[in-house]
């Protein structure tokens, strides 16, 4: 198993594309932005491209390439290669995986949702190595999860588990795009901490945020938060402690159920955020969840970053490699 | 694998055993009281006799028993065989498998929550038979659940996952014993309901079941519940479709999460009420669980009832026969 095997990471705003050695390390890698307005197979290009100059940078021929893994938002089918749907990429039903194979000379391609890509490059490669049983948190514009249990990748029945965001934990709480009132994301997320931002500035309240947001969008983003909960500001302040306090409510929950040994957190709002609120989602937690079950559980940060995507797609890969090959239509 | 296994239900209100053939019929079976309030020596020999009895009237010898799979309450470690602690028994890090092994000619000993049994039964013979993904719900006292993942009886890093009763679905909600607001078992198991039907009568509003519970006790059952229902009491139908209602969003988040094949409902509550409560719990589970996660998706009433438990034990014990063996120490 010695083969370069390539990890893609195909995210809303950018794809990424590295060549892994033999020994797991970077050889080559690329990004670009995904212009994720354009059509399926304008995207399609886009990825291809990353892709290819990537092993370009690797300075090995795409021959050598054993397998190729790709990371992308879903549902999708880890089985056929389809990508369902996506909520910010153009993909419907879109073969995804079987043409990927297509343009890199009939390689077997792996095609797993992006939080579990991320969350498998933690369990291999970062934060949850050697341990069998990982719950993977990411909270940015939404909360993704990734489940390894028994040490392998968990997918479920329908092949698109760990939707964490979507469990509900305040059953009277505000209605998500979907209807659902309540919802860990729609809580948590960013999207929420900046709703919730602006309520509290619609009401006239205080807060540094009015001057350091983007006045004609209203983007907040998690750095915004960041230097604003930094300088104490109080609004931010309690919006923040509020969304870690439900995120707290929920992975308690979810350790309940699951009894995980290692939760890794990672997104650009823990990442920004950083220890001081992942301490406050610790406590609450450790309030839901029983003593029994989180005893001897380790609670980290992320440690790949922007890495974890392309590092658990190709480790995915090159684990099926001789397994499964997905091959074109 | 043709030999003789026992398995045994422990519950805080009745023992049951029963000697399963090589086909999985019951040869013989026993039950009585577990007499609670007792030691931990006194109930452990209640649980010896209730068990020598389903032996004896099975017209075997006790040396014919190949293993023995116990379900009892948890917390406990099924890897050692020890009781941690128990709600309603006086089991406090009791060796409850080795002492079991010693009793019956040092035979092996496979120790289970009594939930998780139960679904390991329901989906060796029962009602999720030939499913590899399976959720368990129990409701009755409280919320009990199993889980079958990839095909196994799955436990997490503790031992003593699927404590589903204790997910927060109501951030808002009332405190349960742990001070925990808002769990999906402190919304819906029989107690709430009790307390939430004394509340209205406290409030000033008429409802039957003034009448038909218990009036010194204050106890109300099941059945007095489905009752009441059956006759259209509009105070016990609101707080019973709710009850619905919050199981419904705690389930549907947790298919969310888990990507189950077959849900199992059982447990007094569900069996008093029957098919319009499931009915109604089903529409929640479908609002929030996405479609493509319930796609050939099943739910179903348990169909093994009261011996769920006995089958799911015995099946557990022969399935690790010649694999684990628990010795007294």
């Amino acid at each position: 198993m010695g083969a370069y095997v390539l990890g893609i990471d195909l995210g809303g705003t950018k794809i990424e594309a590295a060549v892994f050695d033999g020994e797991g390390k970077i050889v080559g890698r690329h990004r670009d932005k995904t212009e994720a307005w354009r059509s399926e197979e304008e995207v399609f290009e886009r990825i291809v491209a990353v892709a290819t100059q990537a092993v370009q940078n690797s300075q090995i021929e795409s021959s050598q390439i054993a397998a190729i893994g790709i990371g992308s938002p879903g549902p999708l089918d880890p089985d056929t290669g389809y990508v369902i749907e996506t909520a910010n990429l153009p993909f419907r039903n879109f073969p995804l995986g079987p043409k990927l194979s297509e343009r890199f000379n009939n390689c077997p391609v792996t095609l797993n949702n992006d939080v579990d890509a991320g969350t498998y490059g933690e369990f291999k490669a970062g934060a949850a190595q050697g341990a069998k049983f990982v719950l993977g948190v990411f909270v940015g514009t939404g909360i993704g999860g990734g489940l390894i249990l028994n040490g392998e990748m968990y997918n479920g029945f329908n092949k698109n588990a760990a939707e964490i965001g979507h469990i509900v934990i305040e059953a009277n709480g505000p209605k998500d795009g979907r209807g659902i009132r309540g919802t860990m994301e729609n809580l948590a997320a960013r999207p929420a901490l900046a709703r919730d931002i602006k309520k509290a500035i619609k009401r006239g309240k205080k807060t540094l945020m009015s001057k350091k947001m983007d006045k004609k969008t209203g983007t907040i983003t998690s750095g915004d938060i960041q230097e604003c909960y930094d300088a104490g500001d109080a609004v931010v302040k309690r919006v923040v402690n509020r969304a870690a306090k439900h995120i707290g409510l929920g992975i308690g929950s979810l350790v309940n159920v699951l009894s995980p040994e290692v939760i890794v957190f990672g997104g650009g709002v823990v990442e920004a955020l950083g220890e001081s609120f992942l301490k406050r989602i610790e406590k609450d937690i450790r309030k839901v969840a029983f003593d029994f079950t989180m005893k001897n559980v380790k609670i980290v940060r992320a440690q790949l970053g922007d890495d974890a995507g392309i590092t658990g797609a190709a480790m995915l890969a090159r684990e099926t490699l001789g397994q499964k090959v997905l091959t074109a239509r």
